[in-house]
């Protein structure tokens, strides 16, 4: 038999934790109950979460709970973590993630903490020179890889090419039947748009662009990223964490004032009767718990960071994000990406 | 009688021009028939618009014809575009705009073009080291303005104070009745977030803050773009461009589905029946037409873009916009803010 698919899990980190993230433990176990190529290292106060794993009726064959008594506090700074978030849950995450006990890290808590330590721990791959946060996001045709989402502000054309082969890695090792084709993120579509930084990188991902890695289509502007036609998006952390996040704030915009609009009189309530398993299907399309888990790409391992504020069906999505990762093996695919940068 | 608002229009612009302009001046002309207050200056082929004006029964008391037998070419780059477009439609406008005949140009042509004609023929104000591109983008309170949209790629500190200064004054001009509220956009709220040139253009709009000229409400992230805290909201013309075309793009993919779920099958489709007043009056808040028109600003008068690919009704709403520019007096306020931000 081969080796399992070993998952850390800080229970401790975000909102509403440790309940959350062990009721998004127990979904993920549900929804896997036939399979056993998993076990899932819980990092944090052993005597709570062993409580309510109790509580919550859950199966713990193949959970393995490990006692961290310190959680990093949300006020914690990237500045003094490293100091300070010693022997914390994420801290021990990551540190077992090291000694080779498990694939990969799943923390809820601080963003900018979990960056610093996961990179200081595990430490960056030779090849690379910046790691980024990459972001799921739907298209029209399924879903796209977006990346860098904040870790880097500033990039040069070296770091963007970087980011691709990640990129295309991440979405190989996610959708295996696809093909990952990717774009730049620009203000226009032609050659002559954008800063020669730009030019530059695309330039040379037009050198790199093959069937085996990836598939460079050119420029893409912000109004196409959901049309389908490239499904990984490379842009700096600057840019792409403003791009998510209107996107994001246009969503929530248009669905309350939809839900305004079908709730304002009784008429348009009557209407809700029969568009309600429409609604509901257009609903799940949508719901930002499925695109949970930003993934940390460039280090010796791959960390996933679930949103703060998300609910336990959001938590369970970046749990199975996790378990996807693994078993679609992604560092060995970014293995080989990273090498036909250096070797093209 | 005071002076009358003069409005240039080059009715060549755009894809199905003349028509769409010229249906644009009709509903701008039936929604306006008690106001006297203003004229329509048209740029274009005189025999062909004389006819079309006719063939639509336009009331001609308040047009005024100017015959310009070229059109700049949708394939004409900015760098030809001097040598090739005089004498075009739009170059008459900006022109006629420089004699002081009208106070107001409007186009919905090549925009890299009328960019640069524009900066040739009007020049830039004294006191402005570059022109922006502001948008009008709904928020949940009202209206945001929202600048650069991609005049200047690359920006420093000096110019989004400017750029800060001229957006007020066009918030000022659009909305007497409410406040600007500037924010700067920016991949978090914390004073520590962003690059060097952010901070700095933060910490000088924040010395520039008073009741008169603006507010300044600090650093705005994509989510809350449309929230309504702020209205006026500043970034360069890289980042604007693409967090305003993925808010379009994202408001597409939305509708488009939920257009698709809502007539999937009979069921859902009678509900229809039930919302349709509803959903009309949520479409008609969204309606992209009604925020159609790029104001270029910074220049010794206002030129607006249209967007070339809209429809007569979107065309209207950009006349609409210039009668409304002028009627608010929108270089008296810029020169009020610039003198503000020199004397301060």
């Amino acid at each position: 038999m081969s080796k399992k698919i070993s998952i850390a899990i800080d229970a401790m980190g975000g909102d509403n934790s440790p309940d959350k993230t062990l009721e998004g433990v127990k979904l993920f176990l549900e929804k896997n109950k036939t399979k056993k190529d998993f076990l899932l290292n819980i990092f944090g106060k052993e005597n709570i979460l062993k409580k309510k794993l109790d509580n919550l009726n859950i199966n713990t064959d193949q959970i393995n709970i490990i006692n961290s008594n310190n959680v990093v506090s949300d006020e914690e700074s990237p500045m003094t973590a490293v100091k300070n978030s010693k022997n914390t849950s994420m801290w021990n995450c990551i540190q077992h993630q090291l000694e080779g006990k498990s694939d990969i890290s799943l923390s809820a808590g601080n963003t900018g903490v979990l960056l610093v330590i996961s990179r200081m721990i595990l430490k960056m791959m030779n090849q690379v020179s910046k790691p980024a946060l990459a972001g799921l996001w739907p298209n029209q045709n399924g879903m796209n890889v977006v990346l860098d989402l904040g870790a880097n502000i500033e990039c040069n054309d070296q770091n963007l090419v970087e980011f691709a082969e990640l990129g295309s890695a991440l979405f190989k090792s996610l959708f295996i039947n696809d093909k990952p084709k990717v774009s730049l993120l620009n203000i226009g579509s032609e050659e002559i748009k954008g800063t020669e930084m730009l030019k530059s990188a695309s330039k040379r991902l037009r050198e790199l662009s093959n069937e085996e890695n990836f598939i460079y289509n050119g420029y893409i502007e912000g109004n196409n990223i959901m049309k389908g036609d490239s499904n990984v998006i490379v842009t700096d952390g600057f840019t792409g964490n403003i791009a998510l996040k209107t996107a994001e704030g246009t969503a929530k915009f248009i669905t309350t004032n939809l839900k305004k609009s079908l709730t304002e009189n009784i008429i348009s309530k009557l209407s809700l009767i029969f568009s309600y398993f429409s609604l509901k299907k257009f609903k799940e399309k949508l719901d930002p718990r499925k695109y949970n888990g930003a993934i940390f790409l460039g280090l010796n391992g791959p960390v996933v960071k679930s949103h703060g504020g998300i609910d336990s069906i959001g938590f369970y999505y970046s749990i199975d994000l996790c378990y996807k990762i693994v078993k679609g093996d992604l560092m060995s695919q970014i293995k080989k990406n990273l090498n036909h940068t250096n070797s093209a």
